[in-house]
């Protein structure tokens, strides 16, 4: 006679929760397995709920559909996958002891106890709302689950509204800004933190504003909102912290999310500082027959070793199959941590991270690092190619490669899973500054755009390249500081575009014939620059080799130029 | 007093030669550095000939120019580097002991002899011709330098070819099928052995075949060229091994390259087995004082520690950045090795590899390897998304990723360049298993293709998933073996497209329901594959938990199956 079949029960269906199951049953056959979730879709494509409230496709099947075109319902589940899937069901309560779980159908009422061998808790996150009044107002939306991507197509096709206010300007913030954008609605994102997109540092998030801000959508920063305004019951406005008043007839919250853990909670289960369930590498929580993923609960990072929330969904998949594995064989397999890799399009750009921004490094106690700023094309001229503007982060000592922030409407996406590869292999500049990467025309420059910034940081690292960024330059320029500025490129460059900073142009092949017109006074301060300051670096080093002794780089050059420019 | 200016001397002006120059004069503002370059141009972007020659752009000096503009002629380098290049110069000889270079200007005859402290010679590779009768006809060319672009501009532009031959089935060989076809050319591209690109898979290989294929341009396999035939010393057609004729007015040479080593040989250098210059890891010959890089140089496998020949500008460009630091600081910088990582663009389709594939790890004496072969999107069916084809190595014992060969119309650059990052830190299917990967669907699935790679491989690896590629499904067909053979796809998948080759029809999601429909011989095999194979793994589960014990997944399904189908 065969054993009893293992019963494992899960608590959530989106991402985690059913990719748990579906390894599980790939791994046991005859286990009963169960999913409660409280949606009525299951495995839905949330990432993808933006791009259909903003109509780049019309098909809502397609973010609850398999490739093959199948809906992911309970009878997909029950046929295909041999899981039962109770939807719009809630799980009200674990009883470690016994081993159940109580749950309950949210149409009929009708109260279910499971029992479990194995649980899986992937209970998700949900979105964080400001404090303050008028948040029950109609109008005032999230993006975070497919009854809002809904709401918020049901208003695109609606085309009633024309005015919208997302309050956050965090990663979701921009992707609903996207989608309202896509959906043809006049869109202010504000935020109120002095910066938006708290991943890069601020002189990369100055230059996103920029963009954007050129590209028809406002940004408000350094203001949070107050209140949202309304008049009987529906959305009219937002009044921000100093007082200014938005009019508008939506608004979308968008300042995070939290953790589910309540039920986890209840049933004694250990959480963390930051609010997530504790997991080990595992992905077992303080109940070793109780696993969590997904984004109720903490991750370790591989660069700090800290904890951290990372509430994605490639990062649920992952975790999902992790635990699949040992529901059926404990221990099989490991979660090793994250490393803070993101991504997200907005309009024509695109904004990409992996690892630690230099703040985010300071921040977790790394002291000892050290910038670089690059701007270059990311596939030849003669190609069409197009901007990336990179700051990359690395440990001074070891050469260590910490972090990557990249932007532009170049191909940013191949250049961080890149450098989220070298970071995970524990690579260095050195072996970034010789990588073998694919290299032909339609893909990339000879020299690829993340081997450029090994090279840079390199340079800076042996001491080669003294660096200065934008953010230092105009400080300069705010005291008053005795510094020569001089841009390198052609007059022809020049008079199409220049910072208007008292800067003076030379040339770079007239450098060396125009030493005259150099500050005679060796030690004062020349700050050098070109487009993308490749040919600064070059006048850098002609200007050190006579003589000069305090010549600085401004990195990315004109184009990382986060302030206003002369034209 | 000054010290005496060190002396540098670098033969060869493409790639190697002027990014060493360059580097050098960054490092030294007083070093003499001269540059001697047999073509009257200087720093080509000569990957890019094959796109000016297939009119993507018709600015040629863009192939030459700096991305502000300036052409780098020596004027440029005079101006902007301090370098002084002698065009349209030979180098004749070396004299080791006096430290000399006796060079020639070519158009005026006149000799100079220049004194080095440092020499660096890189001066290339040179076409190979097959040595059959006809191959000086007019209409017999190359693509390898820039008067060959030239030249086949030329043809494009006086728009009188109407068909070519392209003799050589690799990866210039295709470069060159691009650009004829992108001239309008009608191309029959022939390869000598069995299989076009020899650096793939022979089954992958088929894959972009039959591609080619259907779009445009044929392809002759295990055939060379006998022949070039012509009248009046003008090609009139290829006559192949088989006697075959084809008639056409073009045919271009791309079999391969030889260094350029006769310089380096006549001055005693130690020349390696492979026929390039010996250079340690510090890209110095086997005269201290002198250093090579570029096509002329043998380079080391970082994977096998064999020697190789990697004739590639991106590799072409490292070695002169670590020359140009050596030059100036003697045992600097050190260049490690290659993994052999390359790309290339065939009409839509992507073909990129980096590491071994399968063929190449035996051949390279490992014989402990596992592959995979994996199909899907590169991004979400909703955004697009295109098909990826792949085929994954990995080291059976320990793990380790040996090699990616990836095809097909999707975003094939990104996954290459991530798995090259993931083979330069020995990374383990384990490592790749867990990548935290940058996600939003503009650029990805929840589970990024090499993700995906990962855990199939790691199933393998586990022994969870048995596993049969094509062609050994095509080898049981031929000898007519008594296997059953299931698609597990949907029927209206299998009205649109199928294989036809005995197999039986199952749904997943019928299959637990149909299980007597099976073989009642449990030990009968039973090879079963969808439209990717992840539902064709997840029915051979079901078989396997039911009783069947000799099922196997036929590894990318549909997608990857490279012979004719029923429909």
């Amino acid at each position: 006679m065969s054993p009893q079949p293992l019963k494992i029960v899960v608590i959530g269906g989106s991402a985690a929760g059913p990719k748990a199951a579906a390894k599980a049953r790939r791994l046991d056959e005859h286990a009963a397995i169960t999913i409660i979730q409280q949606e009525p879709d299951l495995s839905m494509a949330s990432c993808g709920y933006h791009y259909y409230v903003g109509g780049v496709f019309d098909d809502r099947n397609l973010l609850i559909c398999t490739p093959a075109g199948i809906v992911r319902d309970p009878t997909f589940f029950e046929k295909a996958k041999g899981i039962e899937a109770l939807v719009e069901t809630q799980a009200l309560a674990i009883d470690r002891t016994a081993k159940t779980v109580t749950c309950k159908h949210l149409p009929s009422g009708t109260t279910r106890i499971l029992p479990y061998d194995k649980l899986v808790i992937a209970t998700g996150a949900s979105t964080l709302y400001p404090p303050v009044p008028g948040v029950t107002l109609d109008g005032v939306l999230s993006l975070h689950s497919l009854a809002d991507a809904d709401a918020l197509r049901a208003v695109r096709d609606a085309k009633q509204v024309r005015t919208a206010v997302v309050v956050g300007g965090g990663l979701i913030g921009f992707e609903v800004c996207e989608a309202l954008h896509l959906a043809g609605i006049q869109t202010t994102v504000i935020e109120k933190t002095a910066a938006i997109l708290p991943f890069l540092d601020p002189e990369l998030a100055k230059l996103v504003e920029n963009y954007v801000r050129t590209h028809g959508a406002d940004i408000i920063t350094g203001n949070g909102v107050a209140a949202f305004l309304g008049t009987d019951g529906t959305l009219t406005g937002v009044k921000l912290d100093n007082g200014t008043e938005l009019p508008c007839e939506l608004a979308v919250v968008a300042v995070g999310v939290k953790p589910n853990v309540a039920l986890a909670a209840s049933a004694g289960l250990a959480i963390g500082a930051l609010g997530g369930i504790e997991v080990n590498d595992w992905m077992q929580t303080s109940d070793p027959d109780i696993y969590a993923g997904g984004d109720c609960v903490e991750c370790t990072s591989l660069i700090t070793g800290q904890k951290v929330l990372a509430p994605y969904g490639d990062l649920a998949n992952l975790q999902g199959r992790v635990i699949g594995q040992n529901l059926i064989h404990a221990g099989a397999a490991r979660f090793p941590g994250v490393t803070h890799t993101g991504i997200c399009k907005i309009f024509d750009y695109t904004v990409g991270f992996t690892g630690l921004s230099a703040e985010q490094a300071r921040a977790a106690g790394l002291t000892d690092i050290e910038t670089v700023t690059v701007a270059g094309l990311d596939i030849p001229g003669f190609m069409n190619g197009k901007l990336l503007i990179s700051k990359m982060v690395a440990q001074r000592q070891t050469g260590r490669v910490l972090g990557l922030q990249c932007i532009g409407p170049g191909d940013v996406s191949k250049r961080v899973a890149t450098v989220a590869m070298a970071i995970r292999g524990r690579l260095t500049i050195d072996d970034l500054a010789n990588a073998d990467l694919p290299y032909a025309p339609p893909y990339s420059l000879a020299l690829d755009h993340v081997i450029v910034c090994a090279h840079v940081m390199e340079n800076k690292l042996l001491g080669r390249m003294p660096g200065i960024c934008a953010a230092e330059v105009k400080q300069r320029l705010a005291t008053g500081a005795d510094c020569f500025i001089l841009d390198t490129r052609t007059p022809r460059e020049f008079e199409t575009m220049r910072l208007g900073i008292g800067e003076t142009l030379i040339p770079q092949g007239a450098l060396r014939a125009r030493l005259n017109e150099l500050p005679q006074n060796k030690d004062r301060e020349i700050i050098v620059y070109c487009a993308i300051s490749l040919r600064g670096y070059e006048c850098a080093a002609i200007l050190q080799g006579h003589g000069w002794r305090n010549v600085k780089v401004m990195e990315g050059g004109v184009a990382a130029w986060p302030y206003p420019r002369e034209r």
